[in-house]
């Protein structure tokens, strides 16, 4: 594995690469990330990982002072899983003259975390189009987990007929059913155990939901009881009209955003 | 042949095509476009052509005022060549928020052209990544007349990783040895003759003014003798070296942009 932080060194390495594959994060790994990276091993010729805690995505400064930073163990984890490089760029390497407001991106933006996290997906979409530009993957690996972005980024590469594929990847989850995120490094063991009892409450009653048998203020109330302190957003959405290539079998989705703390976890099941 | 204007309803016919080669053009349709097509038509499953006189990419108002304009000669030629589409937006169509400014392109943009005409490669630039956003082909055509055009726009669509092959063509010349071009039909039949004579005199020069048996003052000074009005530049370049990801084996181009009358010309040789 090589580490490397300099953008005009690391173009020696990449430029070059037919079938790279690139999976993208802000550290803190955990099994959602390492299926990605076992998927882009397993189909590319080389995998590059990066590590960049985007600053402009963040809409309150106190998350991304909070933001889980695990340096070390995360370069040990990523050599175990044996990627080819790993890019650990600075603020300035990938913003030389500032962050770009005036992108344009999906206008499925406005909705789910866009609504109480404004800028937040055209901040993400300017860092990804930023590193593509840069690495210039063959492929791009991103969790369904956040979904949204996963959708907001594919539209943008179509629309800009940029040569990156997206891979879209299941959710990983731990034993007790939470979705794998960084942010679960920032819960303590009862708000992770009240996690677990809202995805389990969540997935039993899924098909009551979409069956109209139940309704989604009593979900929400129950969510509340069951531990959440805040509700930012409680959605039953039909993803293949939202999303318009998009074409599903299980076309309904539960999307969830709540806070344990002040700790925000999404989902969607 | 579709014409199309509306550029949603283009979507349509073109979204899914996977193999669409895009010639675009600002109009006055000549061998050297002909050329492009029936390139296109060879290799591509389907071929569109745009006409849109760029108004960004004009330095002067008269020298837009004067561009030739000869739709109806345009759309028969265009038939009779046998594309699939003819893409005529119009200017809000392509530049619904204004045209972009700020766009990064390659440093070999301050050369040549660049020198005269400020502004002049962003706007091209500006304009042919929408054609490329609205519809997506998987290879565009472009003479090697515009030699600093063409490297420019290949430079600029691998920077940013974008999906379209620039399929660069020789350029077409006229039997007289002039270079095909839109604005030769501003040309006089004595300026048709001068551009003759001094193609003839440069091709016949070239050799020696390599090895360096002959001075560019000298060509300079014969040119304006053999009825140039003005020469913009003369420049021998090792384009090798200039443009990097380029390696001909004829390494030496002579560059020439002049004037006949108000009509500015260009070649290279």
């Amino acid at each position: 594995m090589k580490i490397i932080s300099n953008k005009k060194k690391l173009a020696e390495f990449v430029d070059n690469e037919k079938n790279l594959g690139f999976v993208p994060t802000m550290g803190a790994i955990h099994s959602g990330h390492a299926s990605l990276i076992n998927k882009s091993i397993a189909s590319c010729s080389k995998t590059i990982v990066s590590i960049f805690i985007n600053k402009p995505q963040f809409n309150k400064k106190i998350d991304y002072k909070n933001y889980p930073r695990k340096r070390i163990k995360d370069i040990l984890a990523l050599r175990k899983l044996k990627i080819d490089y790993l890019y650990l760029p600075t603020s300035k390497q990938i913003y030389p003259s500032g962050h770009n407001k005036n992108i344009k991106i999906s206008s499925f933006s406005k909705k789910l975390c866009g609504k109480n996290r404004p800028g937040h997906f055209k901040a993400v979409v300017d860092v990804v189009q930023r590193f593509i530009k840069i690495i210039k993957p063959a492929k791009i690996f991103l969790g369904e987990k956040d979904m949204q972005q996963l959708k907001i980024i594919d539209h943008f590469i179509k629309k800009n007929h940029i040569k990156t594929k997206v891979i879209g990847c299941k959710t990983i989850r731990e034993k007790n059913g939470v979705a794998c995120s960084s942010r679960n490094f920032l819960l303590s063991n009862q708000e992770m155990k009240f996690a677990s009892s809202i995805y389990k409450y969540i997935s039993k009653n899924k098909k009551k939901l979409i069956k109209g048998k139940i309704q989604i203020k009593n979900l929400r109330s129950k969510i509340i009881k069951l531990g959440a302190d805040k509700i930012d957003y409680f959605e039953l959405i039909n993803i293949n009209k939202i999303i318009k290539p998009y074409k599903s079998k299980k076309k309904y989705k539960i999307f969830v955003a709540y806070f344990l703390g002040k700790t925000r976890l999404i989902d969607n099941i």
